[in-house]
């Protein structure tokens, strides 16, 4: 059985575990306070062509969503994202164990738009109701679909306009930032409050990087982060990691990759007929296919089920990465060939 | 500089490490959900002697903590444990921020005792005040010493005396079993209702292997761990760091090492006519030095200024581990011998 | 101007405010626990036909329902109802500032329906998401109507089968109870777990009298109340409302009595021509008219603008209650007529 | 049996009775914005000698508590205060379930110094440890003791220099504002960043007035309170309650009473040749009795048993209010003289 389901099915990218072997016996400080981080943080500004951001390194995806969440808001205040958005639906409520609702409105390709964005606003008057002042988006989304630059400018200028923070969780950025017009790093920080790069899913054994812009959410993060329990003792492991994949240009060579993968697998579905729930370039695909297909697929292969189309139709989904073979994806769209 | 400020100034254990190495490229579903951790927990139910706990793996201390504490209070409960206890002092408020009261007195020798118990919980008799429902003590205790087997046994009745939860923070627990009277894996089963064994302080690069005792604390506990951020993508890491751990007798070799590298040390200091602030025989040791003494040990070495004894002492701190070598210790000791 | 925005603009009805000056200088015990309390809830019970309930005297309705709500869930897990639900959109995040997802569905004339229970609930299936635990619906709705007898069967026997609390909010009960096959009390008592009987809406100065049906819902209620800020020190102010409030019928005759007011109200829109957006039968209304029309009302009386229907008409809302005049209502609608 | 347990056993002060009476059928608008909470506030304005604070009503002192707190602090933020400060004993964790770290330091006479404020200061450095930002204290203490002018100075300028809040709870406020060389209420907008001025226990069914003096504290506060379901629906009772007892000296004058009513009963222990547990010249006294005379006590007075002294000793604590009778403690006094 090869695996499909998602993009964090191994351990890590062979250089990044190769970083963390080299390193492995030098003392360090504790808490992300030594020299591999800071290093680290050196190149991502370099990258990043600012100098005047704070980067913090933290485990996990939920974890660093509502950190940065409970961090910037006071206690009354919400934030906004899709109906689809992770840290509405599959976070088991983490967001609102800080205290904070999440205000949502029906996704448009996974995405939120200026109008939505402004009808919340319109609906919270004053102290009965929640006060919105963030806003959450996913790059890539959860549907795989993505911001481009024009999109993301427009609602960095809509959350400037109401005095909104925009937050760009980026768990599947490095997907994103090889596709068409898409915001580059340079332009996450010019057009966001805070965001993060993500590593779990993008060959790191685990980590996410966080980017404050906002001089207002830069303060204190770290007490934060350390009453959350996100304060890796062993904290240079994310300096090591993020050093690894922010040299030789490896984030970037590992989103070509697994999006030329998924490419091979849609391109194989529509040749096959089928057709898609949604049009995603990255390295998520969501083929309708019939219910005799799923079944037929799943003799060999893991994927995800999404939701019945109708009696007959389901959406399923695929997701490649970094550690998705190239051959793998051949043979599955011969496979799918194969079906009588 | 040779480091002796902690037990996290390294990676993982070699042993750890290569098991990481091996099994870098397997796929397998994310969330703990894999066969290392199923097969890792087969073998430390062994080591316990018992089927009937729930064992989940975590990413760190302050994390398990929190999440232990909250998952079993109700919101008008408390905790109780000694003002040195971590979750008292060093944990940024996490498990207030939970919203639970931690209720506290002065330790002895680093340790709780049923009289500071049932103190307690004589001035908390009805709903004007929190109700304490967990005790929460550490193996090895903040200050190095540790519960004999009897003492932990009198705790624990205490504790189903008065409806107490018994909570054991483990996380130098490697450093505890090797201890003369120290209560073992399977007397831990017996005698809390929840407890931990470090991996972070013990040759893990990171994890803690929390085991729920108490039939009422196994419930939806993935949960608790998800809502916190604390359920790990590629949960197998922890399976195979642990399973590393607990094969080949690893984890007990790593306590003795530790611990004889600190007898080294703290004869050293013994025979050079200074006394230690308390009487720890585990992996961590606090003598009192001079000030002179404490700038010309730290010269060479780092190690933990702790507080002043008065205008001309002070207590210090020195910590051992899986990775501090025999000979820095002896050469410590000569360095230390050699002051004028 | 006479003011129609809501039931809680003037003091206590005369009969309530007689019984707090006549016990005015008796000393009794804080915080409940005296005779006034202990004697309304004995009438209390009689009502309810049923001796195996507790019940609770509160301040306000937000400070009820966040208290109801955290007191009966665990961390992870969500209260249900729909969109309008007060809770939803009235409360400024009270029950998400406790730790508590909401989840929603467009409401259906004001009401929640099996079908949105079961489609929620169809996709919370594991520990990725929060996990649906109770559910919450207001007696009569924020849109002024109500679940009859059969109604609020259905959805308790829906809350049965899969394991759900069921809450009511009856902040305006006594507007509801009068109403054709309305559950009365003891129905309420039997196809609720817990619910309360407003006060601040039905003639009391302040309080809401909580009734605790389900046995798990009990033990231990008045520390959560203390811990909310919510035992109000002078607690007797409760028990001496509620018990004038529910003798000689006078909760009774208030619901009967706002009712009849804004039955006139109604049907002098509907004469005029105006239609309903909701065809609500209690003590609230919400005609939708023209903007002109509105303006000219606005002359004279007070009344809550809704939300514009299109660019010519609007929705508003005039509610009734005990100090309604009748010929405040006769003089409103001559006032409409007269309308050129 | 007469009632001497605490100073909330009545109703209201026939004054305020009387105002309720008097508007009970006004129509207003809800939730404080009314013409009779306007004109209170502007006559507390005028008493303390400004304009430039916010005013806000409260139903309840843990209400007012939790809330000032909560909204003062970041999550990672702390309170200080004694270890019989009202938040930290009282009060069921409800500072906790909002977050927030409660650091004490043993009570001298019931109040905090500034040698106590400093050394947890330097206990607490760093992200590791809770941030202390906010000092609590109470006046008159919970031991009946009070702050003078000069001492309130200089807890508020250690406060200044460290960048702390400091807030004062005044539930008992009216009892210290006429002891000698106390802070007057414009000394208290001076010398502190926010404090209430208690009605509850002063006279009023319930109620207390916060006076919010630091800019940073105030805006949004109204969101703060209605998110903890304090915002009272008919908030103008509150307005009515103040402004009768800020018109014709009436706080002073209960004042004024309690604490004559409570020197008599001093005086009576005194002389009957009973010391006191402490030195408090407010409306609380805690004499030291043998538990025989207890027992005669008990027999027609209510008091509150305190703590053993010794095996023959108890600390009893009696209260004195605006309803307590100048007859009833003469009576006391002989009955207690009386004992044989």
């Amino acid at each position: 059985m090869y695996n499909f389901a998602s993009d964090y099915l191994e351990g890590a990218h062979p250089q990044v575990l190769e970083a963390l072997n080299q390193s492995n016996l030098m003392q360090t400080p504790g808490y992300g306070m030594d020299d591999y981080c800071t290093s680290t943080k050196a190149i991502l500004k370099k990258q990043l062509k600012r100098d005047d951001v704070d980067i913090h390194f933290l485990v996990g995806g939920t974890q660093t969503n509502m950190i940065v969440i409970s961090a910037a808001l006071k206690p009354y205040q919400a934030v906004i994202t899709v109906d689809s958005g992770h840290i509405n639906t599959h976070e088991t409520g983490a967001v609102e164990f800080t205290g904070h609702k999440i205000l949502t409105r029906q996704h448009k390709d996974g995405k939120l738009t200026v109008e939505m964005i402004e009808s919340i606003l319109k609906e919270h008057p004053d102290e009965h109701m929640v006060q919105p002042k963030m806003v959450y988006i996913s790059q890539t989304t959860e549907y795989g679909t993505y911001y481009t630059l024009a999109q993301l400018k427009e609602i960095y200028e809509c959350c400037q306009r109401h005095q909104l923070y925009l937050f760009v969780d980026g768990a599947r950025l490095g997907s994103a930032l090889v596709l068409p017009d898409a915001p580059q790093l340079e332009d996450l920080a010019r057009y966001s409050d805070v965001f993060y790069i993500g590593g779990t899913k993008m060959g790191a054994l685990f980590g996410e990087c966080l980017v404050i812009v906002h001089d207002d959410l830069k303060p204190d993060f770290r007490y934060h982060m350390k009453q959350k329990g996100a304060m890796l003792a062993k904290g240079r492991l994310l300096g090591v990691q993020f050093g690894a994949l922010f040299s030789h240009d490896l984030y970037q060579k590992i989103g070509i990759h697994e999006n030329q993968c998924a490419d091979i697998l849609r391109q194989g579905f529509v040749d096959c007929g089928y057709s898609m729930y949604i049009d995603s370039p990255s390295n998520q695909l969501f083929p309708i296919v019939d219910k005799k297909t799923y079944e037929y697929i799943s003799k060999e292969y893991i994927t995800t089920f999404m939701f019945d189309i109708d009696e007959e139709k389901c959406c399923i989904r695929l997701v490649t990465s970094w550690a998705t073979h190239l051959q793998a994806c051949h043979d599955f769209v011969h496979y799918l060939q194969q079906m009588g």
